[in-house]
């Protein structure tokens, strides 16, 4: 194992947390408490200084760099990160307990939106915002940012892949561009420019300047930590409009944005995963703005909620303008479907990803027509192209490791004595990066409810679902950290 | 499309059904009503009425039969059974509805037990004994049954492999001995065995003789169908114990009895589905005995109903001691964890089964092993012999099935506005064959609380679970329909 280069590596992260804190050092220095301020600096400090020490630490490294360092270093950085990230909170007292602390930073970071905070309007600015940025951060990937900013140069390509590889959501990898590097800085790029084009939109329509830039960072990572109590209920309907199409349009394979730049229309329109994503949001807002007909007073309203709320849960955002708990159950049972399916591959969002339920759906299909017709040959084709069976392999264990994780995770939660339906969909909230669920973790609740263990479970989830679970487990295995 | 050979088929399955009522019919002349027992008369002269007709429409069928044909054939002939074997509930007046009576039928055929009677006690003798008994046969299989009298001659070994396949559960079929018919009889001997021997356990505490050939129908089917209201609640202790234990001897592989029959008890003790199995119900009953000791007044009782509801469940039998609904949420979800597994393939039982899931976690290791060691090839070996990728892509595909036919039923439920713990477990407790599911479908409580869509909804869960979802989704498929 080279622990060296790991340092070297947790080193680097450390310094751009420590790098990012500095916005929402300034908003406390501007309009915050002395105790906010300082709790922001010395959270900066010190994660600096630990950037420093493992730097000098790790001096000397080797290059080489396997698999399997690469992919503990996934999942170990981000725990890492959300270490560090949290300090703000506890030092500041604004979240008292250090578990507390750290699963707020979790729920951030693996923009999940999950919070145990009841009264968030009684936080300062400066944790507002940074728990806002921690969606944006976490969206499209710190490790990924890392990579924009490499010096060039390929020797470390095949180690690079596998840190990509692990944190872009998806059942496969598409890189745009041939140099990861490069993909790195067009995703970031498109990013940037969709957040800011979604900021442009808010302040168009009136939203404060602090509140447009927190709620533009929540919709882009499809976080969904709010700075108002009530979520985004008490904006104006053209606010919750705007915030509805940037959900969805953050929940697309940025790599449809690449192809649309290069103008390749075709290609985009005929996209699979596109055509799956926007069926299923189609058929889930037609179904529920049906079956809620009769809480709202006209169709635009009913229209805009049914909308508001597909978009939130579709895209694992979890923003709120209603309480979806308080709907019908077959609402209610549409919403628990999306949450399972989730976005696109590619996108900021989370869930089983549409990409992998269109291959589960193919391969099942070749399953019964090789029954019927069993010396037949299938290969399966998305867009056209022959997809690897490897990658159909993976998707199967995924599945199979994404039930077993569920489960396990509700059994857990099952100790506390809540509902079977908080237990499911809080487990089930969690491992999609979504944030609420239903009946005591619904809309207007939050996760102060659960016990320690549970909290420490869901954070394991958390992390599992944003990293789509085997580098969690591959950090839990013994096995990985044998020697060779 | 060899139709006539279908034909034929199905008045050679109609006649066994036929045949198969005389019991019923001679207890309603001894001791029912009239209207009973012109219900059976007109039943088995109707059914076997359409069997002569069949069989004269299809004399001078051809021989050969096709892989589509069979399995067209079996999901069919399971709807065929249903339909003429609800008549006598439906003619009797017993259950006045026929869409009801066709929905204990199906649930008496795949061994549910989920039930739309509530005073269960009001039904004549020999209604009850034709429910209990449609357990037994189809606990087995009624294919099964047939091939178990086929002629001998290979001719058509091809077919009834494959009709032997669909109906028994599991990943993989083992041929006990090198001829179908022979491992057919084999079974069917144990079975038969297995039953009188609960029977005679049954009798020795005291239980009347119809009250014990219908329970042990029940058992030994792992259906569920009590002949009390309150199910095996208020039977003695000792009666209760030896139905546990019977419920779990009939949820093993009935390949280990024959292994045990030949002596060969290493073989036996060393099968890694059995180890789970085992495994799984001991962690069960000593978790949810510690978590229900409040409830009960000595340690006796609380493993007593504790095991008792971990085999009724595991087995996915259904019978009742006590309103597990009223438990903790945590002995709940271990309930709902155990209908997911089920019991082991081979047997009985329905659910996952345990060498399906033992595939599942294999496969999970192999794709956690090659992500670390991208180069080693790595076999899947189940109690030392390499299993073929192709069972274990159809065990993927299996679990993909699973999880789109649990939602999709679930949405379904839910127009009707129960709560969404009552769909889902209703869905679970339909697809798993067990019975009681939480909440409204608890173990209290029966099933007509759910609309004519909703039932016909669980009644085709019924029969997917039962037959392990392909032949049920090939029989609506139109290509399997197609002219080649």
């Amino acid at each position: 194992m080279n622990y060296k280069m790991m340092g070297r590596f947790h080193a680097l992260i450390l310094a751009i947390l420590a790098f990012f804190m500095i916005p929402a050092l300034i908003i406390s220095l501007v309009g915050g408490t002395a105790k906010t301020t300082m709790a922001f600096a010395a959270s900066m400090a010190l994660t600096a200084a630990v950037a420093v020490l493992l730097a000098r630490i790790s001096r000397g490294a080797k290059r080489d760099f396997y698999i399997r360092e690469g992919l503990i270093c996934v999942g170990s950085s981000w725990i890492v990160i959300s270490f560090f990230g949290c300090l703000p909170f506890w030092l500041s007292g604004e979240i008292p307990s250090f578990l507390d602390a750290l699963f707020e930073m979790v729920s951030g970071f693996t923009t999940t939106g999950a919070s145990v905070i009841a009264n968030v309007e009684g936080l300062s600015r400066g944790v507002l915002y940074w728990r806002s940025f921690s969606h944006w951060l976490g969206g499209m990937g710190v490790l990924v940012f890392l990579l924009a900013l490499l010096p060039p140069g390929g020797r470390n390509e095949g180690f690079t892949m596998h840190l990509f590889r692990a944190e872009s959501p998806g059942p496969e990898v598409g890189k745009l561009v041939p140099s990861l590097r490069k993909t790195a800085r067009v995703l970031y790029l498109t990013y940037i420019a969709l957040t800011v084009s979604n900021l442009i939109f808010l302040l168009i329509g009136g939203m404060p300047l602090f509140d447009a830039i927190c709620t533009a960072f929540g919709t882009a990572g499809t976080g969904g930590f709010g700075i108002k109590n009530d979520s985004l209920a008490s904006y104006s309907p053209y606010l919750q409009n705007v915030t509805t199409v940037f959900m969805l349009l953050f929940g697309i394979n940025f790599g449809c944005y690449y192809l649309l730049l290069l103008g390749k229309l075709k290609n985009v329109f005929r996209d699979e995963e596109l055509r799956l994503y926007i069926g299923v949001v189609v058929c889930a807002v037609t179904l529920i703005a049906f079956n809620t007909r009769h809480l709202f007073s006209s169709l635009g309203e009913t229209v805009r909620h049914a909308a508001f709320q597909v978009a939130t849960i579709v895209t694992t955002t979890g923003f709120a303008t209603t309480d979806f708990d308080l709907w019908p159950t077959f609402s209610k049972t549409v919403l628990v479907l999306l949450m399972v399916i989730g976005a696109c591959a590619g996108s900021t969002g989370g869930g089983m990803k549409c990409s992998r339920v269109l291959l589960l759906l193919k391969n099942l299909k070749r399953n019964i027509t090789r029954i019927l017709q069993p010396s037949r040959v299938q290969v399966i084709r998305v867009n056209g192209k022959t997809v690897d069976e490897q990658v159909v392999s993976n998707t199967g264990a995924y599945l199979a490791a994404y039930v077993i994780l569920l489960i396990a995770s509700t059994l857990l939660l099952a100790i506390d004595g809540h509902s079977f339906e908080t237990n499911f969909t809080a487990a089930l909230a969690a491992m999609n990066n979504i944030g609420p669920g239903l009946d005591a973790v619904g809309p207007t609740c939050n996760y102060t409810v659960f016990s320690p263990l549970s909290k420490i479970v869901l954070i394991l989830d958390m992390l599992a679902g944003r990293l789509e679970i085997f580098p969690i487990l591959i950090l839990f295995n013994p096995r990985a950290w044998r020697k060779k």
